[in-house]
């Protein structure tokens, strides 16, 4: 193998793959980005089993040449010394050779690297993924889907499956749900541009493969084309495969769970809100559960408060710009409500609650896309 | 005591104090801030015994009110708590009210803290020093021999004097040297503004308290001054004193260190040698010192080199501007002569070398205010 190539090309390349590989892999060639050259252009793949991550860079785009073949051929690098190599290359463009033994030189400006390759065919084949049934979504939509649904997964092992993000197509509605049974982040949206008659229900992403996901698909309104398997999802964009084994094991039916009425209802300001929240939980944090309190005061007037023994206490008042139903008092985790409250993407928001012990809903006041779901805690 | 402050000129005072207080305190009342508020102002303090900070607030200044004093008083309040707090609160101004029983409530826009405070009168006092003989100095050039000498100090206790800089003045000239005995950093001031006469030879200020000086003073040419005691030295600026205590014990004579002649002299571009070292480095971390190798190939170019057996080799080219004298091939930390390259603050160096087995000198090309020496390794 023998070629050349831009610099800066090959570095966003191994930067995009180096997302799937883990530096605590029990497979020694996974350690390693697989690079492949052929008339086309090239190929960078990296893995740790769970995620995998190919990246195509074409020999030409836009009338620029990014890639001069001079022989094809394949090899597994370090990722590590890899992508520090490249990055601290001296010059626009990096010859690279590999001999007989896989011994690789990198040449750049006045530098050279001797590097240590690995047998490219030791490397696993990625899952061979059929494009049959396509559901496309727009990149930045996706990511925003993710962001307001990930935070909100179990991070123990206690019930595997609520690691992931449970993702259904019905009727041309998407939904993402997550719970860590303390509570429930659920974002939907209508999608056209799905293959006609498509639907799935038990699909359970793993929240480690979304966050990945999210730092690879752009900011924009680019369709990325979504393939589900039996045990895998693909997504694609125009230059990247991503690819994340499925979680085995039924998602719950979390539908029970969301109530469908409230006893009392509050309108509030996200911000403001957020704000006297964050600012109770300062004390909050010394004990275990960091739990504020709430208690209505009178139709435009609620307290959040807070008390740490060793501390001090703290009391915020935070104007409602509605309050209907019965008085309430409860308690509830802050720093699920922080969490809960920085996914609305929405300037006002609606609480509806129905009793201290029960879980309570919180949605934006205009559509009904986002629900978040907490459950309180017992202290009142 | 009971004042009103704005908050954000509170902020900049217990950030500024915070940095000398540590969270692994023995004893219990540095955890805290000291505040005091009286007729002219506030003074926050904040210390860790090593290090203590004061800073003032004035009650006016260029025409503004900054605090509104209804009764003068002190209190002392967790720093990590107090901080936290005063950053996130709401309003333009804060209100600070202590009780009885040091029992202190700070409200701003709808919020309330009562926070349990400690007794102001169980604070140690700072050291009291008359400023008779001052070094004045401007602060950027302070931050500025600071930054070229500091990261050479030694980080383990085996010989504790060598954890600090030695600053010396004679005749004017200003002088910080610091070695860890693997390496040395040293850089001179003529000092225009001090008391006639002032000198002292064996001032060794602990490397910790250098950093967080550097933090506080600005990087501005208003004079900081410099006030030397027996175990004290204070560093003062308009609203802030910077405590600092000396190391115990005579530091070391380095001046016979330093190498008056060369064997080899070497000219080279700063930035074009540190990428180099920089990239054989990359290679060089695997084994246990971060050994490059330089050998001299011509009278225009030089080699790095640096090898891991299980990774691969480097081989970098830099060109020098001349070279004079004997041949050479030496070895040294990469690390050393990155970290020396980057105090250099100039375009171009010179390298003198005495052979391979004896310590080597950097300096600017011009002027000799910065003086680098780094003993090499034995490998050849």
């Amino acid at each position: 193998m023998k070629f050349q190539i831009n610099r800066s090309h090959l570095l966003e390349g191994v930067q995009d793959v180096m997302k799937a590989v883990s530096s605590r892999t029990t497979i020694p060639i996974l350690t390693g980005i697989k690079m492949e050259v052929h008339s086309e252009g090239m190929v960078l793949t990296g893995s740790d089993n769970d995620i995998s991550i190919e990246r195509h860079i074409p020999i030409e785009e836009a009338g620029n040449v990014n890639i001069e073949v001079a022989q094809p051929g394949k090899i597994v690098l370090s990722a590590r010394y890899f992508s520090d190599i490249v990055r601290k290359l001296p010059g626009e463009t990096v010859e690279i050779e590999v001999g007989e033994r896989f011994e690789t030189t990198l040449r750049s400006g006045a530098s050279e690297f001797n590097l240590i390759g690995l047998d490219p065919e030791e490397y696993p084949r990625l899952p061979q993924v059929e494009e049959k049934e396509v559901l496309m979504i727009q990149g930045d939509l996706l990511r925003q889907m993710i962001r307001q649904t990930v935070f909100a997964v179990s991070t123990t092992e206690t019930r595997p499956i609520l690691t992931g993000v449970n993702m259904k197509l019905e009727e041309g509605v998407l939904t993402f749900v997550s719970t860590d049974s303390h509570r429930l982040a659920k974002r939907i949206a209508s999608i056209d541009n799905s293959t006609e008659g498509l639907a799935f229900q038990n699909v359970v992403i793993p929240g480690k493969s979304l966050n990945e996901l999210s730092k690879i698909v752009e900011e924009s309104s680019e369709l990325v084309h979504i393939v589900v398997t039996n045990n895998q999802v693909l997504f694609k964009t125009k230059n990247t495969l991503f690819f994340s084994r499925l979680l085995d094991g039924n998602y719950p039916d979390t539908s029970k769970l969301v109530p469908s009425e409230s006893k009392t209802t509050l309108v509030l300001s996200t911000k403001e809100f957020l704000q006297a929240i964050d600012r109770a939980s300062l004390l909050a944090k010394e004990g275990k559960n960091n739990v504020v309190k709430l208690a209505t005061i009178d139709e435009t007037n609620i307290q959040i408060s807070s008390n740490s023994p060793e501390v001090g206490k703290v009391f915020e008042n935070v104007t409602t710009q509605s309050m209907q139903g019965e008085e309430l008092k409860i308690s509830f985790n802050a720093k699920y409500m922080i969490d809960a409250l920085k996914a609305m993407d929405c300037s006002d928001i609606e609480i509806w609650f129905t009793g201290a012990m029960r879980p309570f809903l919180i949605r934006p006041t205009e559509g009904e896309t986002v629900t978040q779901l907490i459950v309180p805690v017992r202290t009142y």
